[in-house]
């Protein structure tokens, strides 16, 4: 069975919006044992809309279609959708109701006459209600393949895949069985990695597949395999994945269907009792706000500070003028003063410290833009490292974040 | 002319890497008068790969391909292309330097295997040297339609794309001029913007579009057009850009080409010589992220507590726990008293404070999930607002880091 996903708008092509809708059908999907052989984006235009659909329909069984049912002029799936199936666009009542009810709940006044043709729907699809927004979404056939179209905010989409394609989709479709495990390293490059694994690659069974993901200061390792018999496939693939941690136990920081290395760290600390803070300087929040956009946060997170100015270091986290003075406030000894500091004030058993240049301007001190300070506070201690991560700010602040957890995640389990 | 973009990586069809590549490629394209009709995701599969370079060329005049350049075996785009040019792979020697010129800067061992076979180019094509990374961008051409393909590391494509495709493509195509702008407005919904523009859509000279992008809390208006002559093009999108501003000027913060809304309060902040902090309950960090990801932030931002813990909101910030108890830790009174604190701790003249439950758990109070307070003090006082922003945690946050930039925003052009 082959599947592909279409996203219609103009803000994707120009680049001004980044397609996350895709990604999310493509990973619901995947884990039905859909294969998503293509994603397509194109522009609100008549003429690609129909040829792409077209095209669709000789290479897929299933196309799930986003974008472009929203109330303004500019959005034209709907007639394109109708003008394929040599359709008509019929008002559905329950359509009606449910922008009504919207609109109350919200407490807006009287729907808008843009909203209420939202309510036109092909007179031969099926219309699947979308619980948060006015444009419903649609579920038809031609010559056997099945076409959804769905709005393209993300929020709707969820839940209208979730809680009605998904369903359909399992209960339309006979279904092979994927499953796939990604492993999670930090720091060693993708070719050392690739060195390592060679016999392991040579040695793979041939419906295995492994995939290099490289990012900024970690590789990431996928096994997938796809077959008819669920335990053979998970089977396949739990054995590979075994075997590719003990090769790289040390660089290993756990899998990512399980855990990030946030979630990981928070799990160890909450079956421990202990708490955490942090105390930013270059990251400027960043670590805090990757702590708490997991949910349950606050059971090991006790908070940060942000001390971006340097006479904050000393007036709220009690850094002494005199190791700023001394060592320049781009050091070792300023980071694990912060982060010792931070335990204290903070009332924390860990702390991670940051101080550094971002860019693109290189601030008080004589180091180099890049330069970045890390320290990690423990109950045994205090340890720090001096990196340089170049000279793009995005970069110097990601590999800044990435790296601290990884040094905090060490020392964690060193104990 | 018309170009289209391939990514290739089986991580994009499973969902679980987002295609950001073609986003930025589509708008540096889009900067230079290149239109982007459709960007294509397929698998590392050769015969996949193969038939979607055969469609390109029947459709497009330049084609753009990102990914499977790495040095691991699950990467086989050059393969492909050099099958499909008819073409073999030959050792390139300034590309063996390079690659050796790499691994000595960064002091690693010398190079793999691995990495010396990312030296083997199509005989037929042009090497794009990559600076940055061990793969070489290509350039090749089949009667008449230009094939470049580029690494899919994002950082190492980005410089490729703007220091040599960039340029040769400026040089070799003739381009029609793109202009587009777009307008940010924050606080009214789609369908309500969309009606006070009924009048202005429907008078809207035939080749400017209006398209509408709406977020969490903001709704972006973009108005494009293409032409030869660019006075003309520009013309016409300033002149409706213009009234479309005098339209929506009391929702609109600005535009997005010169400047988002963090930069906007930044600018400001800086002319007056003004100083800015935050104190973050819900938003964990995120505010302070997202104003210290911006260069020059250090001008006007002096820093920030994200007081998570209650007890914290009391011992770095010098809430007054009477406050807290009497009022409730999610209450407009305590996000007032948070502000003016942060103010006096970190030595602003503005700060920003939130409180709030993201959720999944309700917390220690009573308030529903989504039970957001948030606080803007300034040199004149104080204001705050309570806020119901639903019960995703990933949406709380983000809401209520626009809404706080919302009203900050309000707040600093009142003065």
């Amino acid at each position: 069975m082959r599947a592909e996903i279409i996203t219609i708008g103009d803000e994707i092509l120009i680049g001004q919006v980044v397609d996350t809708n895709s990604t999310f059908i493509a990973s619901e999907l995947t884990k039905i044992g859909v294969s998503v052989h293509q994603i397509t984006s194109i522009q609100d235009e008549r003429e690609q809309i129909f040829q792409t659909l077209e095209a669709a329909q000789k290479r897929s069984d299933l196309v799930i279609i986003t974008g472009g049912l929203g109330p303004t002029k500019d959005d034209i799936t709907k007639e394109v959708i109708a003008a394929y199936f040599q359709d008509t666009l019929v008002e559905d009542r329950s359509v009606v109701e449910n922008i009504e009810a919207l609109f109350k709940k919200f407490d807006l006044n009287l729907p808008m006459p843009a909203n209420l043709r939202q309510a036109l729907v092909p007179s031969k699809g099926e219309v699947l209600m979308n619980k948060f927004g006015t444009a419903p979404g649609m579920w038809l056939e031609k010559e056997g393949v099945v076409f959804i179209s769905l709005p393209g905010v993300p929020y709707e989409m969820k839940h209208l895949l979730i809680d009605s394609v998904v369903p359909k989709i399992s209960s339309r479709f006979e279904r092979p069985f994927i499953h796939y495990s990604t492993l999670i390293t930090y720091g060693m490059g993708e070719s050392a990695v690739a060195e390592k694994l060679k016999d392991f690659e040579t040695n793979l069974p041939q419906d295995v597949r492994l995939a290099y993901l490289p990012a900024l200061g970690k590789v990431r390792l996928r096994l997938t395999s796809i077959g008819s018999d669920k335990n053979q496939v998970v089977g396949k693939v739990e054995a590979a994945m075994m075997e590719l941690q003990t090769i790289l136990s040390e660089i290993s920081v756990g899998l990512e269907e399980e855990t990030s290395i946030v979630e990981r760290i928070g799990k160890i600390l909450k079956s421990r009792k202990q708490f955490l803070s942090v105390a930013e300087s270059c990251t400027g929040g960043k670590i805090a706000a990757e702590i708490t956009k997991n949910a349950g946060a606050s059971s090991t997170f006790k908070g940060g500070v942000t001390a971006y100015e340097t006479s904050l270091k000393t007036k709220i986290l009690g850094v002494p003028k005199k190791v700023i003075d001394t060592y320049n406030v781009v050091s070792v000894e300023v980071a694990e003063a912060m982060a010792i500091r931070a335990c204290r004030v903070l009332d924390s058993d860990y702390a991670i410290a940051t101080t550094g240049i971002a860019g693109p301007d290189k601030g008080e001190g004589n180091d180099e833009v890049g330069t970045v300070c890390i320290a990690v506070a423990t109950p045994n201690g205090v340890i720090s490292e001096k990196f340089h991560f170049g000279h793009d700010r995005y970069r110097v602040i990601e590999k800044s974040v990435n790296k601290a957890f990884e040094m905090l995640l060490k020392e964690i389990l060193k104990i």
